[in-house]
């Protein structure tokens, strides 16, 4: 949106890790952010509370101190559990919509269905949008190309850094001057991007279609698209939809996605996840029952790690797939990127 | 519905394979049908255009003279690849309304929240049933065994008959006294079964929890279950429908499904099908990445081929993949259930 503003609402909580949605969006969002508001941390820069963010953002104590601070926008940054609207953050996004700000939340309750809420839209003229919202005309995959290089990061567990590793590598290739984007498909990706689709909320039939949308969406963007994995092959509960992004994004490459030391499911522990040249193998495997598409780079995740720990992980995981690896957290994602860019060339 | 009788709708498409709703309700269904509304194929009967259907049901022109011949609900018999009401569907369900039949499908659209449809179907006081709709409390698979021997199947392409081959095994293991059930998974089987869940159309975060309530569902009604499979791992827009299906199936074997000849998958001619054997070993691998399971058997569709190609195809499919293959349709489930059944005693 042309002149838009954020302010990210995280209402005494964002130094906790529920407001993940905010991390995100002041780490790896290309919207402007004016401010954050939590009256917990007032007076503050948000680098301050959380160092990982790296956003000199001023922290204001609430919604009308963003509206003078020119926000245009007020995104809700935290996912409490449950997912549920509270009275607390009800007040503030109603103020925000009286103020005339536009709201941007993720949450389970589906505030453009609140009465009061959508009320408050209408007279001041703005909008109030569902990051979970999915388009209701999605199909099939259409045919013919794409019209970009699309490279897809796929992982052996669910949130091991998938939607991390894609921002990395985006940021790193518009760094080269690269036409690069993001192209997500969480709601936390959305949230950061400004754009994609929840695609875990999308019928099943239609997943593949949304992936082939989001890449077509992308492609009028950029020609280097990082199109955020989901789930896994591997996930008892989730790997349709890793399945249905994989044959749906029309990937010319994949990165492997690993958190060291996973040796099952982390939701089910019974599940045991073979070796990790193994899950390359696999991912290969299924790509090419509709498109052949190569693992690239292993992206591991050392969080946690000491450095001589992280680099023997790294070490071991390139040894064992004989693929570039690096945690491009930890280290950058200079030598990932330089994989992928050298496999694209290919 | 006591005094039901069904007017089965085709649109000119009754000879084709996306009448495959159709076909299911014609030669497996329970229900009684008074003649199918096909203009291409009118005066004929269902069985002079398609043998396999074994229905003597006339065919008729339009739902007027379905009407007339004494049709109560207006079943859709065709699922178009994307499942979206046409125009010329919509003409043909208004005027049904109109005419006071109840009107049942299968579509993605939503037609009770139509509101042409909807107003028409409230003005003749009649029904909208939606063969899709799906419980809103899903979830993921549960921990824990499900307290039956599970056979799914799988196939190589959509519409080459993994339901018909369930239904076909399922008659035939009931006929020797075993306490077999049929699972329905789509929005045909559904209505034969009269119980099942469409799961193309749940929210694809929850396909394998969908998959999981089901066979938890059949066991609570026999011990040997015959899940229908969906879609095929090399279809490029309903893979995941087919992976979450069968990690969520708890499968302990598995029967592939092929259509004689079919070479690329029919929606996406330009994606090619490997040798049969290698289908055979995705299955297998994909079911691997979180529970192995073996395909025992190979159920092949040689319809529209003589006996003798129909022979030639059947011992070429064995003799590549080494098991037991068979066209369950025409030839009988007897070879296949017993290769299915020794299978499971092993």
């Amino acid at each position: 949106m042309t002149g838009e503003r954020l302010a990210v609402l995280t209402g005494g909580q964002l130094a906790e890790s529920y407001a993940k949605t905010a991390h995100g969006v002041l780490r790896y969002g290309t919207r402007e952010v004016a401010c954050v508001v939590d009256p917990a941390h007032t007076g503050r820069r948000a680098v301050d509370v959380v160092p990982f963010c790296a956003s000199p953002a001023p922290v204001v104590a609430d919604v009308a101190a963003a509206r003078e601070l020119g926000a245009t926008t007020v995104l809700l940054g935290v996912a409490p559990l449950g997912g549920r609207l509270t009275e607390a953050w009800r007040a503030s996004l109603l103020e925000a919509l009286r103020l005339g700000m536009h709201v941007e939340a993720g949450l389970h309750t589906d505030l453009g269905a609140d009465p009061e809420l959508a009320a408050a839209a209408r007279a001041s003229g703005v909008g109030i949008r569902d990051l979970r919202a999915v388009p209701d005309d999605l199909g099939v995959p259409l045919p013919g190309p794409v019209g970009a290089r699309v490279v897809h990061t796929v992982g052996s567990d669910c949130a091991i850094g998938k939607m991390s590793v894609g921002l990395e590598l985006d940021r790193a290739a518009r760094d080269r001057g690269l036409a690069s984007v993001f192209v997500a498909t969480g709601q936390t990706g959305v949230a950061i991007a400004g754009w994609g689709m929840a695609v875990d909320h999308v019928i099943s039939d239609f997943v593949a279609g949304a992936a082939d949308r989001l890449v077509r969406e992308g492609a009028a963007r950029g020609d280097l698209l990082w199109l955020e994995g989901q789930g896994s092959i591997h996930h008892p509960a989730y790997s349709g939809v890793t399945l249905g992004l994989l044959h749906g994004s029309s990937a010319d490459a994949l990165v492997l996605c690993h958190r060291a030391g996973r040796a099952a499911i982390a939701d089910y522990p019974g599940t045991a996840l073979p070796p990790l040249a193994e899950i390359v193998r696999g991912y290969e495997q299924a790509a090419g029952w509709v498109r052949p598409a190569r693992v690239v780079a292993v992206a591991l995740n050392t969080a946690g790690l000491d450095d001589a720990a992280a680099q023997r992980a790294v070490d071991e995981a390139a040894a064992e797939t004989g693929l570039v690896t690096d945690d491009v957290v930890r280290s950058g994602a200079g030598r990932v990127l330089d994989a992928v860019l050298a496999a694209l060339d290919r």
